[in-house]
């Protein structure tokens, strides 16, 4: 069975080394007062829930997945995932980051993303069932009239409840203006909701006594496309005024799809037959509305995808000491055994590193994101908050695209390490493999998230966000520009930077000609700019450890090498991906669509 | 259901248009009267066999896999896998390319290659079990006394009985040199063998009535390591001298492995427990018999992965075409619709066109090599056979990293066209994933290969066998260098070719300081080497398109389509890769072994 240590120590160097985050919170007085102490303490107990309670779990949710009794349309999650839940509730875990006036622990959501990072690491299809909760509580929070907030936001915030976001249709899933499920206004404010909706994660199962469905549906008088869409609450059971449970709603799950992996978590048809439900926000604007989860939940899957890789690591890691195979080509390196562990070979340290560059790289930009979107959602300063909002919107399609590519990769990676044992299920690794896929695909494709980096949210204001984080890294470039040590960073930083202003004033030219040009070069390009950020971060890691390597803490030994390798295996990548972006349109609309 | 169309006119182009194989064959006198007309019959009547019999039942196969019965040690494989092997067997399709001498029709290798390319499109579990058999026939075929071929090799050329490999153990894949396995002489001749093998794919089924299997064992005064290896024939049932069944010999499957693909193929671990078995060639010499299977078993599993890249291909673009979601950026490519069909989105053509370009490359590849192969065995002039040889030997590592590297990426850019739908089993995408898994595994993992490919093949002969190749490139930039129309491919392939010779230089002088700069350089020159080897075949496709586009069949249109596509999309791979590689050792091992 797969092994876990909750990556403490490099959360912290990344918190309190590399980022101060304590100093940012403590400039925010609704943050004034957490200090190191309570968020490692925090970390701690949070690391050993996951490691303790959900690790054990994760192979059993993929045996046995979800079932679901078509005639009274329960579902039973996997053996034990109910009783975690339990204790995950009565740890108040499911409270962390929530509003202290809906009984929230009201702390930053940086700390939040590191529980969430380490149950993902542990239980990823556990994982999914309060994080989904979690979507649900952020959209009441943003939209919901004092009522609905008072009647659902302490039962998300214990746990007690949990949520979901039905979205998806048969027929539409990237194109929600397609979407088809109507709700009809009744006399008492409420309306009657029908359609069908799959692909609903955590859409039904028996961790809580409840499950608060966030529902996109059409008024009947709703123009056609996505601006028709209107949100609404629809509970599986209808509380009564005194927060007890009423009469069945007529929302059901009516099937549950196979899938390749998170076999753990029910990915549910549902069907809604008339379901009472509530509007929230405004009529109409139910996209707008859902977008508050689809951007946390889209920050959400990199960490589904950085938890992963953080595992597949440590194991890959484990197994590449143990295991004895061939001789290095050099020469014997443990000449007393039968042959050499196989971490003597430099392509399994190739793939090992990649694995660890990944996880590293991917948890200081997820957490600096934490750290900016703390800072948007708490600062009383308005400039502030604009421009971590900015940051936030530049940042979150890379961290979701870029993060769960680079896991496909470094998860592969560490199931190769295994040779055959990585293909058979008892060691734990393809189901990394498996459950990282999805990362991939839902809360908008990776190539939705290219779309949305380079035409929304680079192109569409002139570079605006763009500029604005490089000129921290112009800035940085700048200031170790001096420095002897750091030149082997700061120069292909500095190269990197040039390159993607170059290639992003070319794109636009050309997208000014014919806008396919975006979609043409869109997903090339945020791979390009994700290796920007992480060189940005790597650079950064890399001051620390150079400033702080003599004191004698391996630590920062290792976290230069690993630094040095992104820079010399990794990067590189950079290179040809320029060139296919460069290519352009041409090459893929040249062919007849009938010639396929 | 996934659909499945055989490509005959691809394959056909290759051999006839591309490759003048019958012109090759002709100078072969064991194939001189192997026309046209009846190659393309029996590839008709192949394609027709994938996807009539052997498609039905791959997701059959996926959904049951293969169940032991404890008790009897015996295996039932999925339904209807018995009665496809039956068809199989019935319509001579073992016998293909099986020499006369037992009952074979003795047609060329390649034939046999496009047979297996479609029957691993259909079903790749159900494939491997006469893949196996034909190993196996073929190691016999080599090297097994007179005897042992006049017992086994009519009934492996028939189908009636299967083979198998078993080489792995628990503690040893890669380094067969550490096998446990005992055979001990006895008094008749024959041997008996005890030990534990594991990974034995189709090692216990009921598709025939007995079962071959090929093993690896240690002799009593075996020296120690791989010079003390023997093989040995070990029927599950010990053929009596007319041919029928005698008694059970003590070789039991004892357990299934639980797997991420190929379900419906038997992966099992086997016991013996004085099994009797007989010597396959000369004592302590059975690694090199081995090889013999293992060559082709590597050009077998290239051939996997082009059959998966190939049907993953035919349903995106089904999908892509019929998928109606969001608009063109450049506006309505189908007004009258509610959404156009994803194929006008850039980004889904570039997903279908990598498929596209990888599976019609490895295609035009893995035929040519296959070709050489049928020199190799038939030519009658030792000059000629050395440099087929030669040829097939340094492109089988080729083969088989980068096809199976490359169905990795293609099927899953397959199964993202999909989007949600591509993650749930039902359409059939995530299984294409999971099969195409273990070809970068099995049969030497992809490292492997890579080792195989410049340690053995460039860098061990000072680059014969790689400047045999670089001269037939040569010589066609050369004589397509006054083509205008042909600078687009012939400029690039120049390039790269220069850029090859140099890195290989490179290598080999950093190697002279420390071999294990061979082990750091090994992965990336293999996959740039693949890029040199297919822009090479693009290349020479691009100009028999040329040649003929203009005759009014858009078959050529679309082959110059997908060459353009290649050269302007995935060759520039080449760029990241190449630095990659120069980057060398040092930043892969600075890293102590205890900071991992």
């Amino acid at each position: 069975m797969p092994q876990y240590t909750p990556p403490l120590r490099d959360m912290q160097f990344v918190l309190h080394e590399l980022l101060d985050a304590t100093g940012t919170l403590k400039a925010l007085p609704k943050h004034a007062e957490v200090d190191a102490d309570t968020i490692n303490a925090v970390l701690e107990e949070a690391g050993k829930f996951a490691a303790q309670v959900l690790l054990p779990l994760n192979q059993v949710g993929d045996r046995e997945g979800c079932v679901l009794d078509k005639t009274t349309h329960e579902v039973k999650a996997p053996t034990g995932f109910k009783e975690a839940y339990a204790q995950y509730v009565e740890g108040g875990w499911a409270a962390l980051s929530c509003d202290p006036a809906y009984g929230g622990q009201g702390l930053p959501v940086t700390l939040n993303q590191c529980l969430y990072e380490m149950m993902n690491s542990a239980n990823q299809a556990w994982t999914m069932y309060p994080g989904l909760s979690h979507g649900a509580y952020e959209a009441l929070h943003a939209h919901g009239s004092p009522e609905l907030q008072q009647r659902y936001l302490p039962k998300l915030t214990s746990g007690e409840w949990t949520g979901t976001m039905c979205l998806t249709e048969p027929h539409c899933g990237t194109d929600l203006g397609l979407l088809r499920s109507k709700a009809e206004p009744q006399a008492d404010g409420s309306y009657k909701i029908s359609g069908n909706k799959i692909f609903i994660s955590a859409g039904e199962h028996d961790l809580a006594a409840n499950i608060v469905h966030l529902v996109l549906a059409r008024l009947p008088d709703a123009p056609a496309g996505s601006k028709g869409i209107s949100l609404f609450v629809v509970p599986k059971f209808i509380p009564n005024d005194d927060g007890s449970l009423g009469e069945r709603n007529p929302i059901f799950c009516t099937g549950l799809e196979h899938k390749m992996g998170i076999h753990g978590n029910a990915t549910a048809q549902i069907t809604m037959e008339g379901a009472r439900g509530w509007m929230v926000g405004q009529p109409h604007k139910g996209l707008a509305a859902m977008f508050v989860m689809m951007n946390a939940a889209r920050l959400g899957v990199g960490n589904q995808s950085l938890g992963l890789t953080e595992i597949a690591y440590q194991n890959a890691v484990a197994y590449a000491k143990d295991r004895l195979q061939m001789r290095a080509l050099s020469g014997p390196k443990a000449p007393d055994q039968p042959a050499d562990p196989i971490i003597v070979h430099p392509d399994v340290r190739k793939m090992l590193l990649t694995a660890r560059a990944y996880a590293e790289g991917g948890r200081a930009m997820s957490m600096y994101t934490s750290l900016q979107l703390d800072v948007e959602l708490a600062s009383e300063d308005e400039a502030e908050r604009q421009a971590a909002a900015d940051e936030v919107a530049l940042l979150t399609p890379i961290i979701k695209a870029f993060i769960t590519d680079n896991a496909w990769i470094a998860t592969s990676h560490c199931m190769q390490v295994y040779g055959g044992h990585g293909f058979i299920a008892e060691w734990g690794m393809e189901q990394y493999v498996r459950d990282s896929r999805i990362n991939m695909i839902y809360e908008g494709t990776n190539t939705i998230q290219s779309l949305d980096l380079l035409g929304r949210k680079v192109l569409a204001d002139g570079g605006k966000k763009l500029k604005a984080f490089g000129k921290k890294v112009a800035a940085f470039v700048e200031e170790e520009g001096v420095n002897e040590d750091m030149q082997e960073f700061i120069n292909p930083l500095a190269d990197l930077g040039d390159k993607v202003t170059k290639l992003t004033t070319e794109i636009g030219m050309k997208a000014m000609r014919n806008p396919d040009e975006v979609g043409a070069a869109a997903v090339d390009y945020l791979r390009v700019t994700g290796h920007l950020v992480f060189a940005y971060f790597w650079a950064r890691m890399a001051k620390v450890a150079l400033e702080k390597k003599d004191a004698g803490d391996p630590f920062y030994t290792a976290k230069l090498h690993t630094a040095r390798f992104y820079f010399a295996k990794l990067l590189p990548e950079t290179a040809g991906l320029i060139r296919s972006c460069r290519a352009g349109l041409e090459p893929l609309m040249a062919m007849d669509e009938a010639l396929f």
